[in-house]
């Protein structure tokens, strides 16, 4: 484990609190993490990055324990004035989040790409590991639902994910390529984790540039299960499959991974799925995955570093 | 003056003192306020109306009474924050300021002009007098300095007007056109009030917009010293006469607007300059000019629609 390197693909919360359990046990160089970007959007003329925000303030103890993103101790009060002149107030801007979009746009304004903004937002926050976007080029996940073809933060947020999802299209990843970085962090590591994100919204993006999906074939490539029972632990992935016409399950998410994943950690109340996933070729581990509190992070992050040296060895 | 229409020509704080007067003594239907916009800028992606905020503010009871600029009650949540982060802080940003500027920024992002803006703005904020600003145009106030050019904000604010003056630009001015209702305003005034702003810097720019400048012509045009002594009573104007080799004096202002004027209004203490006033062919009063509080505003400015209407009578 000491010299063990570990890649994390994260998208939000659920990704941000493995990261920060993956940081609790392995050393500054023994971990970059690969965080969504196709959720980022313009909004009232600022850049958003809401995965990469959450990873950020997460590592930096600066996180909003209650919700999971945005900041602790936030201050609403642009916000409150915002909403007073009649913008659009769906999406919540607080006022040291709003100060982190303002450098941001006005960084990329001045030529900065977006991994040269978290990299010095990682300093500023005091941020010892190396998180890295999946990509410095825009690229937009488009939902397409019974209604018509949805930005994400339009569905995500501002339809709170009522509509009827009937797939989607991350615009622009074909021509895309991985931010610097990235896939010389996959060269170097002993295994890619994906961390328990949407597999839709927030791991499907990073897996579709073709460098890091290329990148990624010749290494231990591990899972952790987003849905425990037929329900997500947070967001719309259990919703997504259902109305793509799939049972949620933990099965299902190893399904959707299917050849990318060598292993995968599942709920210990998922037992019974063991069998059907090994028939997969997909090796399990069960324990329980679920983060109530920053102890939870270290302790699954712990076993998750365990599990990859047993599986290294057999693999 | 039940029926007296004025058109006042304002820059920032001085201007925004004399235009409350105003609006304390006329009707709605009778006061129009065209706003300095040269000093205008782009500063963390965020475009910046100074004057045009400072009057807003003022007339809507929103301003801060100490500075003259920026609102009253205000908080810097985010100003702090950006500091924290490295970004500039020398054009201070208050929370509800800068709602301001993001709901100006959007707004001109989607294709409103500056004039929509601001008459959304003034609804909002309960104003019910017309504010315009001089164009829609981006017309900019260059400073030529000892050390170089300087953008006007640049000069004044993050500089501190401490450059020496050797010229003014107004990039933008000879191509450039009222913004809609100020040549209306114009013609149907009975007087163009130049308010106690800066002659270089506030009001020359007003008047060097070609269809301004013809259209003031035909009206009775009074203008009122920003000058009490050789001082300014606010800003860099005194500074900026010595500087271009020009004693400061309410004298010099009258001089330099010279036949543009009809009328000028000076203070009780420059009594002396009465008879090299009166020489240059300008009607002259004096009065007390220096507004310290609420009721100087309209004590001064029911003086000026008094000296009108006794100027109008004789020309």
């Amino acid at each position: 484990m000491a010299e063990m390197k570990i890649v994390a693909l994260a998208g939000g919360v659920g990704g941000a609190k493995l990261a920060d359990g993956l940081a609790q046990v392995l050393q500054p160089d023994q971990l970059t993490i690969v965080v969504n970007t196709a959720d980022d959007f313009k909004h009232l003329g600022l850049r958003i990055s809401p995965d990469l925000d959450t990873v950020c303030y997460t590592l930096a103890g600066l996180a909003n324990p209650d919700t999971g993103w945005g900041r602790d101790n936030e201050t609403w009060n642009v916000f409150t004035q915002l909403k007073q002149m009649g913008m659009p107030d769906w999406f919540q801007l607080g006022d040291s989040d709003l100060a982190t979009h303002i450098v941001r746009t006005t960084r990329l304004n001045a030529g900065w790409s977006l991994s040269q903004i978290t990299e010095d937002f990682c300093r500023l926050w005091g941020i010892r590991f190396q998180i890295l976007p999946m990509s410095d080029q825009v690229i937009q996940t488009q939902v397409y639902c019974d209604d018509g073809v949805l930005e994400f933060q339009e569905y995500f947020v501002h339809r709170k994910c009522v509509p009827v999802v009937k797939g989607f299209n991350f615009m622009g990843i074909e021509n895309s390529t991985p931010a610097p970085g990235v896939i010389n962090a996959i060269e170097k590591a002993d295994a890619v984790v994906i961390c328990p994100s949407n597999p839709w919204v927030s791991i499907d993006p990073i897996l579709s540039i073709p460098k890091i999906q290329a990148a990624i074939k010749e290494h231990l490539v591990i899972a952790i299960s987003p849905i425990v029972g037929s329900r997500t632990i947070k967001g719309p992935a259990a919703k997504m499959f259902t109305e793509l016409g799939i049972e949620p399950s933990a099965f299902a998410v190893a399904q959707h991974y299917g050849s990318i994943i060598d292993g995968f950690i599942i709920d210990n109340s998922d037992d019974e799925l063991v069998g059907k996933i090994d028939n997969l070729g997909i090796r399990i581990y069960t324990t329980d995955i679920v983060m109530h509190d920053q102890k939870d992070r270290g302790r699954l992050a712990a076993e998750v570093i365990n599990q990859i040296n047993s599986w290294e060895k057999v693999m």
